[in-house]
């Protein structure tokens, strides 16, 4: 099979995100980079484009955009990897012009972008693709699976956290600089980069959705403009119960997300920074450490498997699952038929349900953590 | 030194808690356990006394206490290891007579009785040592002087959980039962038998105490009458945050209590399963591994062990470790003088505020999860 | 039931080992210690029995064994606690008169002296128990009971391993020194102290013995005079082979005794520094993570375990273990009748199997690591 | 800058390893596959062929060196990652037309082949890369690094083993057969399958050589040809004394390569499975946990990581490091200069050592485990 044509928008040489895009792009060789604007400022786009030794380079997104579309082996996807607060801009572009869009987390910085850009991917025939890439990891989906299944009963008690330390003191350089600026993340600090993913493991694996939430937010590193540190308690539909925890302040986490669920037969526990490792409790038996591909890891997680147990993969082959996912969909609807009912990705739904969570989170914590409703 | 007289109340044939004070108060040497009121009804109390060859066995703790107090080698202290509600009106009959009092926690069932039994405590010229028996383990000890010392810098984020899954299906033995009877327990479920722990825990080591807090109780088992899971966010003085879950319905979590703290500049994370080590990150350095009397392991720790790193010490030896202090305070007490500076153990204020935790938590749930003032 | 009255030879104020003995006798509560001839020296040994307030303190353990079997209330039961060299000497003057031994380990530091110690346990009525201590943890007890289950099938192969890194440098103070000194210590150095314990553990758990070695002994500290490091090949009855590891010298592990055993359709593994828990995986299924008291831990754990699971128990609890199983076996003695089948301790032909390996690994080593008979 | 182009020999549809290397080629965009070779009939190659739509099938290994070596824009590399008994037969053909080989391990199922294809690596102008792909590890470049920086003072005592479970039992698909068939895999089992692995690792890491070793092989499972366990004692260049064990008969574990090293002021400790995390115990200190990335991760490590730490790079990524730096090398020599003197791989002489490890256990096993020279 031909690879997709695939342009990316952000990226640039200072950029972390940019560069495992492009790693995942190319792991299982379902895409071909071609074209990029690559950073805010043409001189940077070309510098970037250059380095990388693109076949087309644009001075912005909307140059690419319309270019490309005209192009007869234009690009047929693009991988939007900016500051948050581009996203909905850079989609629209391409959702309009009938190019795929794969686009980096959380969807957008305000609220209000992200339902216009829902409307936009509602009223574009291209597919829409969210890279909230820890659930592209197999464990991850074995444990969606298992959840499914029954294998843990009806969930009880969700506790999912996400602490890093790399904002324990004041940062300069430019990951923390966007990071921090409300204007270019959005109102959330750790809520909004790492509170989402929590938040979106929490609805992937489970199946289920807060209805409202309690959440106190606080910067504890002085001058911040964003919270770095966030308490939620959570209230999902059919009666779980949930704690989130997220936190840039947390000295010895380096990216240290984790899950636990507990149903009423079992419990489930998952961290994924050892992500080939699933616990199963089956309630009054042993704990069982469930591997990737080893004995009691199902179909979902072998679909999104490469090698045999033992061999350990990593948070690059989970990002590049959502990756092939996104060709596996791209291509059917190239052919004009359904994808195959096991492709999984999270989509601009879930991406609008991160930025509420976010918005949520801020009314709450506004109004002394207060319930509010997502 | 001859061994310090001990009486029991509570703690019959059936009981868990009270073999485990038994061995805790033998292990040191320090107490010689000589008579005992040991189940609510005579009969049972003689059967259990004479099981266990109590020189002394009385039909109830009143009788002993009224009796003990006029032998001229009487018990110089009693063990209170009844159900919560008992606590105060056991402890009462030793105190007014000059007997040191060793008990359990929750200190009582009821904020009312926990204020009573503070009074009682005040004006009598007796020790009162509460059994927070974490509290003994020479790491937490250890944790608690690295704190004292700065070496996490200021603390921001308290992270405690005390997860267990006994009681994820209804249960009928005795410990469920009289557990999850409010009369008996206190209106606190999981939040009084095992969240005081970690409420108390969290005090012990960051020196902080909450100011208010926001609770969202469980319960999960139907017809259960108190909660089995509790979500809790908290304010503590001087501005950290903390989170705290206490939950008897995680399939998995047999006695899973787990703290870690964060401060400035550095993090601390301590598990009670695995209570020989703790883990302390100096931000920007790598985690280092403190083992019980290894490298790095200080005077705090020291104080409280028995045995060379790698031999594990465990729950035992750390409920025995509130025993020796108990014992080191009786005898400076009872040489008039003051007790060496290092003896610590929780008093009967720590045992008001963990009673004022679950009040406030029932208080706050009752009220939609509204903070609520301890 | 009344105590069982225990002397100690042995244990004296700088000792770790006899303190470790001496809790472990009380902890259960079945032994009271009321005689000792608690060092080298008549002096020595005074002040270390009135610094433990025991009732009678002897000069030597000769004129204690004598008059002590002359009281009425005399001694049932002495501890050895000595350095290797003095086992025998004493062990003799007590199992002659009649009285119980409860020895620690290695049984003697000559094979000779083993020999001849065997003899004398085999001619007196007394009991000899031996502290091989880690066979008393309630884990090891339910390996050894799945493998004679037939858990994990026939066993192939087994890895035992004990490394210390007290001994990475020249080290002075008395636990070193006499260790290191092979008149006191015996020929073997790591192999001696604790290879002993690692293969005794293996033949526990396994019910094998070893038929012949190959052993590759190093010294790596200059001037020391046994080994510090030692590599062991086995070769077991039935087919089975092993590796054994000990080593003094090995940065970063305290006292990591650890032991796994692979068998035709399964496989265990075992550390001692996280006793409380047990991994079995049956082949072809997830690993198991068995915790002392939790589901899928049987009779044999539970005979020897004071407390529910997640409540560690440590290494005293383990070293008592031995004891209480003394004292049912010395009780049952003293009935006349027969001890309960499940009691199971080390005996002096444990002990002079243990000699005998590290006599096999000296002759092994001197002949250039040649296969050798045990 | 231009891919280079890549053929590959072997690794056709039902090979497990192929495929990693094609991974490994393509993650950093150095390689691109454009011919094959891919299976051992021509029909079968052409099949594998097409799947991956290469531009250029063939038959055979020969009539594709044959042909690839006189077009203008032929393979510049080839991979080669059939059974063992071919790796030399094919590397020849690609060496003496000066096409770059990277070659999977071991190096040959023969000692003489080895030889030979030493020289036919000598005598080309192309170079020669051994896939020991858990060289390519980040923390066990930092291992070597830190070894050779002296951070745990010279090499005493080298724990390596890799034990896996999926030869437990008879197994009858392709990869179990020709790796239990000493025709094509050699005269070791786990040695040559895995022991090569182990001890191709301990010599990278400490940067020492074994003079001697002493193996007791085993074959457990009845009918198979070659040694399914093994253990190894050695003695390295320097005084350094090591242990190996590589067994497929252990259950529980998949791919449990792991390796310890103690030095005199310090020790080292790594396990594939958990591949980013690096134990290092300077004696005397808490053990620090080195994570890839994080602090006290250094250059060596730095060079071959792409994400920042707590962002787990798995057994691809360390496999692509491998070809990233046989890319490096391969630029180098066709600019005519010297490659950057931190790119390494394993060489031609590597695999020798290896596959002279495996004849020294099959030759020191016959001889019961007589020491037998490198």
């Amino acid at each position: 099979m031909a690879r997709i044509k695939l342009g990316m928008v952000g990226g640039g040489n200072d950029a972390f995100i940019g560069g495992v895009h492009r790693i995942a792009s190319r792991i299982d060789d379902h895409f071909e980079l071609v074209a990029g604007a690559l950073s805010s400022t043409p001189e940077k786009s070309r510098a970037s484009g250059e380095a990388l030794g693109l076949p087309r380079v644009y001075d912005d997104f909307k140059s690419m955009a319309i270019r490309e579309a005209r192009l007869k082996e234009g690009i047929e996807a693009v991988s939007i990897v900016t500051p948050n607060h581009v996203h909905y801009k850079a989609a629209r572009e391409f959702l309009k012009r009938g190019i795929h869009v794969i686009c980096d987390k959380p969807l957008t910085s305000t609220l209000a972008d992200a339902k216009k850009l829902v409307k936009a991917a509602e009223s574009s025939d291209a597919l829409f693709v969210l890279t909230h890439n820890y659930t592209g990891y197999p464990m991850v989906r074995q444990a969606r699976e298992m959840v499914e299944s029954g294998d843990i009963g009806k969930v009880r008690v969700v506790q999912v956290e996400y602490p890093q330390d790399w904002l324990t003191v004041q940062q300069d350089f430019k990951q923390a600089e966007w990071r921090t600026d409300p204007a270019r993340s959005g109102a959330g600090g750790s809520t909004g980069d790492i509170g989402t993913h929590a938040y979106n493991l929490a609805c992937f694996i489970t199946g289920l959705e807060a209805e409202e939430l309690a959440a106190d937010l606080q910067t504890f590193v002085q001058g911040r403009q964003v919270d770095d540190n966030a308490h939620v308690m959570l209230r999902f539909s059919g009666g779980a119960r949930g704690m989130l925890w997220s936190s840039q302040v947390a000295p010895g986490n380096e990216n240290a997300l984790r899950i636990r669920v507990y149903g009423e037969t079992g419990g489930l526990e998952w961290a994924q920074e050892d992500p080939n490792y699933l616990w199963h409790t089956p309630f009054g038996e042993p704990k069982r450490l469930i591997t990737r591909g080893g004995p009691g890891s199902g179909a979902a997680a072998e679909r999104v498997s490469r090698i045999p147990p033992g061999h350990p993969e990593g948070y690059i082959e989970g990002f590049a699952n959502i990756y092939s996912e996104a060709a596996a969909a791209i291509r059917a609807h190239q052919s004009g038929q359904a994808a195959d009912a096991a492709v999984t990705f999270p989509t601009v739904g879930d991406g609008l349900k991160g930025v509420a969570f976010v918005d949520a989170c801020v009314r709450s914590s506004n109004r002394n953590a207060a319930w509010v409703k997502l």
